[in-house]
């Protein structure tokens, strides 16, 4: 990999737009029972017309509407009653002029009726005979061959993540099967010499534990992604080339998340100089924390070098990596009840530094019926800090905070 | 069981407080790795102290903060730079008056070092000296031994549903398994002479596929439920009753989707009669739609009569099953950032019958930063309008609709 060392420190806005450009990834069939939260490949279009015979919405008679104009409470309508429709059955015997055919909701209209009369506007005087007491519409209560989806019409469009609602259609369809995106693979890679497995009983001194890749693994999780299982590799170069060219043969994106020793950064560098196949994209995103962030392509594989620090990564995360994975699934725009942002009032003054973008954290809280965001203080290196956050506000590189009572936009962590 | 005759229609505050007097189910341990979305069965107390160790939050020099004092530009200290500290070793030399060692971030703080002296304000004079321009103030730079998490300290409450971060407190502290609340087990049986598999290549005349059995699936995962394979039984008392009585053995929560049939209320409350132990809870909703919505206690089980209508159906499942879901699964309350209404404004009027509560269903969209409601007219038994609907707005019994331009609270079926 050539590395020019005039790469600028990117803004968030170049790095998402960078994001946008990663085409999504093919893709495959699923049984219709697993395709919920799924994103859609290709558009679906119907192919029979539902429903395909002119259904009861209400439970009453079919009828001829005409045999009911004019009936009101004081002068009925007379109808002979000439049976009635099993539900599920072909409705074979047609309505004749002046009868009526029982039928209840979702039941098949027989030929020569086009309403239903509601049970409610009807009297039986004996088996055979009901009084109607109102008019009925031609087509009143009654669902036409296709009116609810015509057959050939585009049901679904590509890029629509599958809720209980487009499942519903597709069942109704019958359609098994559906063409979704194939979900991201990714490999997250822990390193730094002072990282030890979770499962550590007794920390040894100078250790911590490898937080990062189970608080990734998680927001992979959430984000539609299928995570491996975790690797720490100590902070080597050659280890970390090794762990990292093989991470990218079989995942297609690799997040590596670098302890906090002075060197990983340049060890990140490095590493990817080692892949002949890499382009360096973002070397520096200019937000804090997250800055020592990194983004290259590496043939069709993605790489991310991530801060170590869990804060910094939770949040590079959320801005950068979420996204990408979006972008990957065919996610055409995030849709409006899917955005993860929510409009706040800030509780308290949110200070912030002139000069860069900083990603503060936050809590929300319903008072009054309000949604308040009250800023969440403490060492960015203090995990317990993120525990009580649910989200962050950006404030903006020329913007030197927020006051107390002004309307911000959270940005959650996860819903 | 037995039946008042006099059981009324119940409003929908009287329905979410029945739900609210069922038990949580029982806890389960799981692997940290899979306990993301599970809601928390008992608080957690921290075993030992976050950090273990004081523990450097910058790059630079560990010093003691008094050696640095009266530092500036024009009149900087000197110190003898007398090693540096090994990422994630323990820090075995002390620092001596008037000297400095090494530290990144994220190193152990040697014994006689009480501050981190950042990087910026030091100049090397030589290898063995450095110049500081300004000076620490002693605990700069450092986290202390617990001031992140004290040990014994409650750092997670029972009921609280575990996201990335709170995973990350646990993987912290070194916790590898999580007591949650064990997912409840659901089964979905379809009822209706109507119905026939979704698989059916070509529709009888007169039959419909079972779309409720893949919606309600898709809901009850979404709310953290375990779904069982799909039943559909047909309408028949006999063979309801014994569906019924073998899905409560091994499931927490049964759902009969009834069909559109006349009779099938009546073979609901007929097949509670015919088990022992069944206590009537509901038996109707003063909503529409949804009102012919059944809930029973049986045993320790909870059985649910929906509406066999797709809409309703799935009006009805959010409305009060999915609560139900998430107090089986012990969530103590809503937390805020899962909150699933959004606050948006009509942008046509949303008209309503006086004299019950309406669930309206209406799309969002965003236009000029704000959120819009959209009434999604079209006939209820139309499962096209489900698909192009968000959610529902509810206009209570004694309104008559809300104004074009009204604030509504929509409530989603899914975000």
């Amino acid at each position: 990999m050539m590395i020019s060392k005039f790469l600028k420190v990117k803004s968030a806005t170049e790095v998402l737009d960078i994001i946008q450009q990663f085409e999504a990834l093919e893709p495959e069939m699923v049984p219709l029972e697993f395709a919920s939260g799924r994103v859609l490949a290709t558009s679906v279009a119907a192919g029979e017309s539902i429903p395909q015979f002119p259904r009861a919405t209400m439970d009453g008679y079919a009828v001829r509407a005409r045999d009911t104009f004019g009936a009101s409470e004081s002068f009925p309508a007379l109808l002979e009653v000439s049976g009635s429709v099993a539900m599920g059955q072909e409705a074979l015997s047609p309505v004749l002029p002046g009868t009526a055919v029982g039928i209840a909701t979702g039941g098949m209209l027989p030929a020569g009726a086009d309403a239903v009369l509601m049970v409610e506007y009807t009297q039986a005087l004996d088996d055979q005979t009901i009084e109607v007491s109102k008019p009925v519409a031609p087509g009143e209560n009654v669902l036409q061959i296709g009116e609810d989806i015509p057959s050939g019409a585009q049901v679904l469009q590509p890029g629509s993540r599958l809720r209980a609602q487009e499942i519903g259609v597709l069942a109704a369809l019958g359609v098994t099967a559906v063409p979704v995106t194939r979900r991201p693979r990714v490999a997250i890679i822990s390193t730094g010499d002072e990282i030890v497995p979770v499962a550590t009983a007794s920390l040894p001194a100078g250790k911590v534990r490898d937080i990062n890749s189970y608080v990734l693994a998680a927001q992979v999780q959430e984000a539609g992604g299928l995570c491996s299982p975790q690797t720490i590799v100590t902070d080597d170069l050659q280890a970390l080339t090794t762990a990292c060219r093989a991470a990218l043969a079989d995942h297609d994106v690799v997040l590596l998340s670098g302890g906090s020793s002075v060197g990983i950064r340049d060890y990140t560098i490095s590493l990817l100089e080692h892949l002949p196949e890499a382009e360096l994209l973002v070397h520096g995103i200019a937000i804090r924390p997250g800055k020592p962030t990194i983004l290259a392509r590496v043939g069709g594989k993605i790489f991310w070098g991530l801060p170590g620090q869990p804060v910094s990564a939770m949040i590079v995360f959320t801005a950068f990596v979420r996204p990408l994975l979006a972008r990957l699934q065919g996610e055409c725009e995030v849709e409006v009840r899917r955005d993860h942002t929510r409009t706040a009032i800030l509780d308290r003054q949110l200070p912030s530094v002139h000069g860069r973008a900083d990603y503060l954290r936050v809590a929300l809280s319903l008072k009054d019926g309000t949604l308040r965001a009250t800023p969440v203080f403490g060492k960015s290196a203090m995990i317990s800090t993120l525990a009580n956050a649910d989200g962050y506000v950006v404030v903006p590189e020329h913007v030197e905070g927020f006051d107390q009572g002004s309307e911000v936009t959270v940005h959650l962590f996860e819903v």
